[in-house]
């Protein structure tokens, strides 16, 4: 398919993923273009096929899908309707693709405003992520709602752009509702984790043990388990949390206009903001420091220390399982030394340590790996049990 | 290896987990024996190969090992130092591993009590559970700890009913507190499951939807994926509230013990106490009804509406992925009906749902597979997606 059969899809603001909803576009044979501002993105985009747009009008022009990636409603209302916007750009029939955290209710004026402009442009709600169960890993999902003359419109692209699609026919805003309902959820148990491993580290237990043995347990979340390796190796910067509060404010303003209650989401958005009102005016603080400060413990010292109390030894054995001969110990004690040195005779590749060195020596001269600190055995456990 | 060589191994108290230790024990040649009053699980018990006792001391006569299965301090001190108790039928040299949600500093307090008593006896405290990650899915995961001589006696045993194994040497109580910290994240979970479950409905979303969605998304959790579906087909009752209550009452006992703070928990804990507060003295009413009064929505009714307003339509089409070929439409509208029959025509197996009969019975004879509800629809794309 050439892309003058396929068309044009222009690109307001760009994120990681709305990188991949392009190229998921060029392989359908889509043209795309954009305007963003950020020249990290615009680079990638270009390096994808995409075209750079230099002004909202320009990445409007021609296209029969304009994809809108801001959130706040006033810049919603600007990039569209403002002086050399989106409007100026754009085709009588084509339909606006909305990919924000936005309230159904501007969504709703949004669609009204258009109207009211005398324009048969139509408006697709969407809440767009990757997919993370085992059986669609990292598929491109999109869930989009409409009136039937937009989805109409729409459902070509929508249909390139993902790897599975929901349509939710009838009514706009639908999209954006699971999205907020999906946010809610991110919002608490990002609180939840940050609460239950800075108990565990007050309760002496090192943060990566923690994290080894609950990312396989009941209390395991997607935030808990891709959010915590993050955090403990300081990745995750004190920014982050505005990000977060914003959006979690839309959820509570949607639960307002509903006049529903969300007792549990209040009381992480304001440890949210107790988090936020921590900063030391350096956006990039890692933000583990800044929980550690809002609950009084070194959970960042825990988690990098050489230095381990041999009395909070910890051996994790693997036993029974033909499949795993990889096992990490930490504290190489009386037992933990007999334990390991006899597994590595059945053949396990056992990685050690102890804060004792004469020990590790000895420990290497049995057949043992030595390692120079315990995160060091818990994430090398992360990837092979 | 015989019984009498691998030794005996007594249990206090038995659950379904329990059950699959005591399999686990007898695989590796132990003999195990069993103190319980439910008769349903001491059935299955004997069925195993295990054997029933009639008093705690004969059900600790004997064995190498004392596995205690019983939460509340006062009863673990009965059941061990009470008028025909576990301590009249133990070896001096039997090992006590507990099995339980219970505070660390009562482990101590037992511990303590035992060498009090002149007893040899030693603890082990271990937080078992099933794994719940792709690799391990399903096996048994003991984390375990104590002095080194409990961990000495114990290991055999320990290694024996467990197909993953953490020993923490050198201090008891770790296992229980790591336990504690994994059942925060449960309770705070199940609560912001049910919170955002209960927002969709309240916007107006099908609730199987809201799951299929969002158990696929960075929102998802252990809890949201397992519990939600019991939630929704009723079959979680309320008497279920009064244990998680307990529990968590535990977590927050842990923390005020170390002055530790947990907002969240603790507001989860409130709305766990909230729902049990609405009970109708009837421990087996739906669980899901309770939420709904806290929440004001009907999830129970939306959750097995036979009736699906039309302007709700949610169509679900799953594109460019070749293992997929199985698609669900909630809604035959006018895009829904033409996209759906395009789908039978490519070959896919389509499930369709729609209020008005008529349409039906125009999709089926185009090739279509009718259902009853979209619940149906959803539970089919969950066990085919």
């Amino acid at each position: 398919m050439n892309s003058a059969m396929a068309g044009v899809i222009g690109f307001v603001g760009l994120d990681q993923l709305s990188l991949e909803l392009a190229a998921l576009l060029l392989r359908a044979g889509y043209k795309v273009q954009a305007f963003e501002v950020q020249n990290l993105l615009v680079n990638e985009f270009l390096k994808l096929g995409g075209i750079e747009c230099s002004s909202l009008r320009e990445a409007a022009k021609g296209v029969s899908a304009l994809i809108v990636l801001i959130s706040h409603k006033d810049q919603i209302h600007d990039v569209i309707f403002g002086h050399d916007g989106a409007l100026e750009g754009l085709q009588k029939d084509a339909v606006i693709i909305l990919y924000s955290t936005i309230l159904p209710s501007h969504i709703r004026t949004l669609e009204k405003n258009l109207k009211e402009n005398g324009l048969a442009t139509s408006v697709v709600d969407t809440y767009v992520y990757k997919a993370t169960s085992e059986n669609l890993n990292g598929k491109v999902v999109v869930v989009s709602s409409g009136m039937p003359d937009a989805i109409s419109k729409a459902y070509p692209i929508l249909s390139a752009m993902s790897e599975k699609l929901y349509i939710f026919e009838g009514e706009i805003g639908v999209g954006s509702k699971i999205k907020l309902v999906t946010e809610l959820l991110e919002g608490i148990h990002l609180i939840a984790a940050v609460e239950a491993i800075s108990l565990g580290v007050k309760a002496g237990i090192h943060p990566w043990i923690i994290y080894d043995i609950i990312s396989n347990a009941a209390g395991n979340s997607w935030v808990f388990k891709n959010f915590i390796p993050q955090l403990l190796s300081g990745n995750v910067k004190y920014h982050f949390l505005n990000s977060f509060i914003q959006k979690l404010g839309i959820v509570l303003d949607m639960a307002k206009l509903l006049t529903f209650p969300l007792p549990l989401l209040a009381s992480a958005h304001q440890q949210l903001v107790l988090g936020s009102s921590l900063g030391t005016g350096d956006d990039n603080t890692p933000l583990g420091q800044v929980w550690d400060q809002v609950f009084g413990v070194n959970t960042t010292d825990a988690a990098n220390a050489e230095r381990y109390s041999p009395e909070e030894l910890a051996t994790q054995i693997t036993s029974q399982s033909k499949a795993v001969r990889k096992v990490g110990f930490i504290g190489l004690g009386a037992m933990g030394f007999g334990m390991a040195t006899h597994l590595v005779k059945s053949n396990f590749c056992v990685l050690g340590y102890d804060v004792y060195k004469p020990t590790l020596t000895r420990f290497e001269s049995a057949g043992g790996l030595i390692r120079s600190s315990p995160a060091d055995i818990s994430k090398g456990n992360l990837r092979t049990l």
